[in-house]
């Protein structure tokens, strides 16, 4: 019998075109199925509870694959983290029951998006790792336009277009900046049951722009409702971004006693 | 009238070579040295506070230079920061009477030292920023170790022998490990006079052999003490490290009133 298994990855983006395979390109999928058809003996497919960017990072994402029932979940994981590329980590791994997939079984996706507004944010350290983006911010416009966002609308002002989604509401369910208490900058957490092409870095920039002064705040309200007149920032730098966590329906995990 | 300055430089060490200068590989010498003989338009010379092996990183290394009157210590930063690479970022820059010289002029250099030991120490956002060791250490025994250092002492057994040192006495005078609250490792603080090639990685090395229980606890006073039957432990990996300041006598940046 096969077993199916949800790995929770971490990756650098810096280095990767993305998640998803590519013609050409260092991508993490392409890195972790040649793992595991290395570790298999043959061609394996694993599916993610999401898509990222190039430079997008991950801190949770969720992915989903079958193996022979010769794998343990601790077997799996010790494995994959002696082949992986360094810049690539897996944190956790549950046996799921069969027919699990880690992008249609997921309920929930969760996102943190870092800003750095101090003077030492370009620093080699942060750099890589947050948008550094230099310019005084008004904190309560930030939280005015996240709570604008909470709930279930339509986001097709906030995203890519892409032709094959068949439509663009999402529910919204926590949107919250918390500016760090050592004054270094912002960081904005998310949670929806889905997310459209760019989404997050749409919100994030458009807001930002909110709080600096640059667009009037009322222009949230607007773009949640499709207002012709009225157009989203371009998207904020990847390298802010963070995929931080799945949620899955606790039954996916749980057996019957073994007879 | 030529000026003096010092720049407070940060460097991810990762991909670089250490910071003196090499025949071949990339070195932060090289390139902040190429990028000031672009501004000047001249070769031009830098001196560090102290050198860095391949891999060890810097949050504020004193680096000394002397350049034309035309220069002022905020453009100057402005135009490293505009032209170095990613990598590396200048945080300060003051300017300094004529004679100061990073290196010579130090009256204390101070040191970090990063040990990840829990699970995910490993992750790839963790893993170039420390050093990732599993295994159980006892603090009391690195208090202990860490305290026993504190003073002027011989250091030679910890060090890597260069004939070129006239001596293998330093001054230590603050050594200390910090267990981190949210429990995943240890930060060891240390300050001196002068230290010797490797030495902070042999110490560290050492100290955790110790509270690892695999070496006695009295082998730090024995290697003090140049007891010949006792070696310090090989060097702990580099990307732990962390080059954090240096301390110059205050004298050195102050000017008498201009006339």
């Amino acid at each position: 019998m096969p077993r199916t298994f949800l790995a929770t990855l971490q990756f650098d983006g810096t280095r990767f075109l993305g998640w998803q395979r590519q013609r050409e390109g260092r991508t993490v999928q392409q890195e972790v199925e040649t793992v595991l058809a290395r570790l298999a003996g043959q061609p394996v497919r694993v599916h993610a509870a999401g898509r990222t960017d190039a430079g997008v990072h991950a801190l949770g994402l969720g992915v989903s694959v079958t193996l022979s029932d010769r794998w343990t979940p601790d077997a799996l994981r010790r494995a994959l983290n002696a082949l992986l590329p360094g810049d690539c980590f897996v944190l956790a791994i549950r046996e799921a029951r069969s027919g699990f997939h880690a992008r249609k079984s997921a309920l929930e996706r969760q996102y943190r998006y870092r800003l750095g507004t101090d003077g030492e944010a370009r620093s080699p350290f942060r750099r890589p790792f947050e948008w550094a983006r230099a310019g005084a911010l008004e904190p309560a416009l930030l939280d005015r336009a996240a709570a604008a966002l909470v709930g279930e609308h339509d986001f097709g002002a906030f995203a890519v277009k892409i032709a094959t989604k068949p439509h663009t509401r999402c529910e919204l369910r926590r949107a919250r900046w918390t500016s760090r208490p050592d004054g270094t900058g912002f960081d904005f957490e998310v949670a929806a049951n889905r997310f459209l092409h760019h989404m997050v870095r749409i919100l994030v920039a458009t807001m930002v722009d909110v709080a600096a002064g640059r667009r009037p705040a009322k222009d949230v309200e607007r773009l949640l409702a499709r207002d012709p007149l009225v157009r989203a920032s371009a998207p904020a730098p990847p390298q802010g971004l963070y995929f931080m966590k799945v949620v899955y329906p606790e039954s996916w995990f749980t057996f019957p006693e073994a007879a």
